[in-house]
């Protein structure tokens, strides 16, 4: 009957192939059951397929709330010990690859409490005192979602490391670009700019994954079912054991929410939105048309079919990546949306998207630091493309304008004098002294040094602005920020 | 390096485990690459861990090319068979699960063509003439999304037969429903009636997925890397081949579009909305506080914590899994959005998502099928419950529309009345004559015929009614339906 | 207390400003109401600041409606008279602009009627008989999403044509493109090619919508609230009276379904993610970098502060609007997910979107249509992008094919030429004959005329591919679709 | 020829009516063009139709920019006075209602300068140095949305202390509810600790909401197009000026980025995400089945043709405006993914999203606020519910648990009991004391006492449970939360 299953259910039986679905424990919550669950019932409900890989933090919170119960009294000393051992074992099972993973086990939880009992025997089903799997897997998912936002929260300052380092080697070069508007040539800046833009994002997107963590640093262990238990637990004692900053106030709250995994999501999804943006520019600039920069080897791919092709694959990717992040988005608000109090059997459907969108995330983020240090950036090329289509022209106007002519009027002698320049073919600093006073009479010679790119560049002065000695400022900046604020 | 690598990254590893990654064969594209692909990036794009599920497909398209590359003269019968045979014997390798999946091979083309030269030596390569990997995928996915499209179609169809002989089972004993609308009960209906509305809605979703399949009948295979190719190929022979109805009449279009796996995933994701308010009503139903139907306890489970749970899990997980579907569409939604033709990198996100979507859709619609037979239905219940809540005031008004009162006068008397019986906590049957009379001269104890759940349902008599006659020809209609239009 | 409503909230308030929201008819439903709505809840709930836009739709279903209730004799002819004159008088009205909508009328349909009302005295009320606002919302709904549908189906047509002929137009002149895969130079192809592609897109997302229209012909008059009614009433008669091909079979679907609107706005989804690529492609075409064309001035517009700046808006916007036309499916998506039948009020979020999404598209299709034609491409600079990149290697590896080379080994000799060439800075054919042996002892001289992007293309006979012959017989196979599918 | 359009280009057109659209400007940056522009362009292009909201913004920031080149020496005392005072004036008008807001003036910043133009003549034209319409754009969006999270905080905020209030209200009547999980009856609980579990929600989106006004606490104004401008300006004294905290650090960054729009619109779709479960929840426990509380007459709404009904309008739809939430969230990251830096028109469409939720969010919060103080618990009703369903079988469980059979143990002792129980009818408390000693030794009637609600509410005494002194102890800390954190 299997045979239909695919996919990540497939990757279940594949996963479990050998063993008769029929071996079965009895079922941990089976007593009130006249009939057992049907296999496809089973497949389908089984999380261990994916939660598995919670297995160090479900093991982590068995082990802080076996400990608390024996402080607390609710089990004797050797009692503790004896778990705790058997929880050990358990672990080094799941480390070392040996462990067996059983569809028929449900979940994670189930797995390893089983095998605990497979070891140590009755006394095993004392874990399970005070607690709900509800709280359980609560528990496991935030331990595993805190620590993936701080995780990444690493992964993007060593990005912007990278970015900063980037635009610290390029700054002395004063390596120019052409800053875009509309993917038309704008103005000219300096590559050092365009990389702290970069850095400014990347820093925000940082602050988004810590607040996360920090909001979310709360231990729902105790919660029990929904309502809290009748027993004496000390839920401060397992929060600390955990690390958690304090435990959730509320038992309902505590098993139901997930909006911690939703920040983390959107915060995923803003950070992808931000590399998607980075990708399409480093794509632009690599193709033959802009010319602007050549990709390492190590990080571009070639063609099956023409030899010529160098194609920049991990930009493409993770300009593609997005997708999936949004779409973890979108998959979990849609499973949240309109589900009343407190834990439904739809949130299981919360951890695979958080999984991939970590992973991904990931990755990028590694591959991102590790190719823009190699990538080699030409410079000629930035710089005539940025003294291109009339780049300089705000320039002109500015000239104008500070002569005390209305800022309104100077703007449209100087598109006069680009309408003029481009009908004929020529740049700016091309056309004759006659146009020049033509269009305006305090246009003349002079206004040709307003027109060179690192005299646009140098002019631009403003806080934030594009000048270097304002991007010098903007990196030692930067770099304290990076070194200071480390929590 | 790797270490940091999870979920289906971590995938790959553990399936490639044991394997040096720097096993590596010469890349078939690396002749113009002086440095080495970084392993990291090397698993980033590796697609193998995902897209061998379409290794099927991929000898189908890769028999159908050889075989019309001896049909046209670029081989010789010899190449042809030499290939055909070791192309069936790498299938029979994957079939029986012995096919070594190579990462440092990166995809399911590179994989299956490699091990056909590992077994027939260079002539291999005679394969990939007047091909390219743009081509083979766009080919192996469309089979693939054909293939799914028709098989859902199929599902669907069965459930709607399941669906069908509900109605038609609870039809002679005119089990009664309260309809509901804002989840208040507003008018007595037969349960089966309820199932007809599923049926409609499962009609649709059908037509859904065999338009979608019938708009993707076209064979990509031919259009080579993006511009076709100059060996004189038979494109036309291939598609007949494959079982499509013909080949794509663009080559840009037929290796860059996609439009068809997002025509495939709407469809999905609308399915999916229809099965999400069918688990919605289902878990209601189950509630005590609903106690309409018994769901069975193979298709129900318990709780760790709690013995006298049962738990609707199926039917929250297919509503749960709303949320993957909408998620895939968003997904590669955004994958697509801006990308220039042709092929770009980042359409290797397409797969997973149409997979899941395909996997998920299959196995709800089989749970359904299985489970709603199994369902016990308590009439006696539900009938109590469409007789509360004045479910036949709209009765009492159309009764004195029919006697020339406007309606909207009728509809303002029976409010009246309503508002008085719920303020004395009676039903509109327990008023008495006066307070009839005093509503409305033309009202009286004759009304009460009218205020039966029975009588009401009997006289919703209108095409598309819940009257029982309107529900049997409704149940004959699409009974012929869907045995006739079997395609 | 309104103070604080903003936006559609405000566009409420400043359309019905100055009349006292306390002006209240008595509520069409008040009659068990002890409590008269809160004012922020009317604001709150109140549709008609959007559904004035079904008005025509509204009283055509109330025209057919009241015709049907004539004809089987529940209402008199001259009620039919008075109700059908009174009607068309405030038709007239609603056209003419002079009709006042009021908030505390709610939304459309009570709009209508109290309008009526106002006009015709009581025998206004004549007209409810027999139908809820359940299914007058269902009808006024499906018939706008269904002319909709057709509509933009015509408009993709007519973008359709423009593309043909623009197709037609550079074809005599075999305009050469570079043909791209991740965004590298990969092949050179016919500029009419490239139109080509976006010709089959676009029949096919017309298909989409074609079937769409097809699935939802179907009237939900008379479903009433849910059960059907027992009036004696003729649905095929309203149907027909509305140029539906059939009534809905099922009561409880008809009015409670929305997969008619999830349809249309999946169609235009994809559609718009297919004018998204299109816009991608315009703006990187029309940079300085590439040079490809030029938009007309009609269609860009400048810059406030860089007089030199031609800005793509149109094709920018075009591809930012691919983000509401997604977000206006993920929210109706969102909506319908887990909600039980029939009606919820939450179905009334479900009109704005599908507005909007029809409104964005119909601009957005014209724009181009107009835009288009106007476009300059400059073939002089696609033919030299064309030849630049090395895009005609693949021929030369096809030439060693064809010489019974391995396709594989081809490959490799050439990608060492193309690595050759470009370490020195030369293009292909600029290398020696003695570096040309060197590589392969079959390559030499004569390989020179494989490497003219002319000659490239001419190859590239394949059906579907890009030769001249092929294109022109693709236009004309598009050429006799386009006028002889016509329905 | 604009007759086509409709919605917010028929609101743009409408809005504009009587006015020839060639009545135009000279368009601010129309030196270089040749052509003018196309009617429908214009439309298209325009943003004045949704963004004069940002009417308020735009002054401020100007106002700001003036008195600032006034202190920095680059206008004279005399023209900051007179645009100052321009300024002024035109922000009367339109306050007042009385500006005329044109089309071709394109959007609110080019209205209100021509506005000014027209007003103080030539000098007006000054304003516009060392600032470019990006950072316009960028700095009147910020402080919008700025603004509206603050705002939308105070707005939890209110709801948090409404509940709060609620929590407290309930609390000495010690009401319970049913605890659920799966929607099954699962253990009784205090219905101001279901209150609590809220205010604990709406704590967290309240966070969400102060994080991301800081993170976006920075005045972009100086950006200009991109670069910075060569002008002397103070950054720092007009982020000043305008409340900002300091000023952004790169100028590409303060022009091109939209996360904080995006995190705006991510807090607000988690917000809508928990709305739309109260949402659920208050509609299931208004209907017949669950009758747990009554809706204010104020806040439901009744039927045109059921006079029965009383429909929870505000619930259902503030659980369906979750779509829009979602589906803004879900536009403005397409919108954003992969769009080069720094500005491109896509992003225009960033704005009506922002202001759709916030509008959205604003009136559901406030309806929230005032409704529930006003809904009516019926306490008989929710206990009964309560008791039923076996709900205190966990504490039979841990009674067992606390004699020292293993929990796994007692848990299956109890499913039988369960199993008994429901098989013959009746509640756990009325099973035989034999029936009671058979399942298990340590059983009797002294456990009797562990089946009251009341008795296992009041046991679940850990921290963050269910038990009156514990929820009085988190009602008194969210107080001292509520009233301590202001800031």
């Amino acid at each position: 009957m299997l045979f239909v299953l695919r996919a990540r259910y497939r990757a279940n039986t594949q996963r479990f192939k050998g063993k008769s679905v029929t071996q079965h424990d009895k079922k941990l919550w089976g007593g009130r059951f006249a009939e057992a669950t049907d296999g496809l019932v089973e497949l389908f409900n089984a999380s261990v397929g994916f939660d598995q890989r919670l297995a160090e933090q479900d093991i982590q919170g068995s082990l802080a709330h076996v400990a608390m119960l024996g402080q607390v009294g609710i089990l004797s000393a050797g009692e503790v010990e004896q778990i705790t051992d058997g929880l050990h074992a358990v672990l080094t099972d799941i480390r070392a690859g040996t462990f067996e993973w059983r569809l028929d086990r449900e979940d994670v939880h189930m797995n390893v409490e089983a095998a605990l009992r497979d070891r140590i025997g009755p006394v095993a089903g004392k874990l399970h005192t005070a607690r709900s799997r509800n709280d359980q897997v609560a528990v496991d998912f935030r331990l595993f979602t805190k620590q993936a936002a701080l995780d990444l929260a690493e992964k993007i300052r060593a990005l912007r490391a990278v970015m900063l380092s980037e635009a610290e080697k390029h700054l002395p070069g004063e390596v120019i670009l052409p800053g875009y508007t509309h993917l038309q040539v704008a103005q000219p800046i300096l590559l050092s700019h365009w990389f702290m833009a970069y850095v400014a994002m990347l820093e925000r997107d940082e602050g988004r994954f810590r607040d996360a963590a920090a909001r979310m640093d709360e231990s729902p262990l105790g919660s029990s079912a929904l309502a809290g238990t009748p027993w004496p637990i000390d839920r401060h004692a397992t929060a600390a054991a955990l690390g958690f900053a304090r435990p959730t106030a509320n038992s309902l709250d505590g098993v139901g929410s997930r909006d911690f995994a939703l920040e983390f999501l959107s915060a995923g999804a803003i950070l992808g939105a931000h590399l998607s943006r980075l990708s399409e520019e480093l794509i632009l600039y690599s193709t033959f048309e802009f010319g602007f920069l050549t990709l390492p080897d190590s990080h571009t791919t070639g063609s099956s079919i023409m030899p010529q092709k160098k194609n920049p694959d991990v930009s493409e990717l993770a300009r593609g990546k997005a997708g999936r992040l949004f779409g973890n988005l979108m998959g979990l608000l849609t499973v949240v949306k309109g589900t009343p109090l407190a834990y439904n059997k739809d949130l299981q459907e919360d951890k695979e998207g958080v999984f991939d969108s970590y992973d991904t995330l990931s990755i990028v983020l590694r591959l991102y630091a590790d190719m823009l240090p190699k990538t080699v950036w030409h410079a000629d090329v930035t710089r005539a493309a940025a003294a291109r289509g009339y780049s300089t022209a705000t320039d002109v106007a500015d000239f104008l304008a500070r002569q005390d002519v209305p800022f309104r009027e100077a703007h449209e002698v100087v598109g006069g004098l680009v309408g003029l320049a481009s009908r004929s073919g020529r740049q700016l600093w091309e056309l004759t002294e006659e146009e020049l006073r033509a269009a305006h009479p305090l246009l003349g010679a002079e206004v040709a040094q307003a027109l060179t790119v690192e005299q646009s560049v140098k002019g631009r002065a403003s806080y934030g602005g594009t000048a270097p000695e304002r991007v010098r400022e903007a990196i030692e900046n930067a770099r304290r920020a990076l070194e200071g604020e480390r929590r």
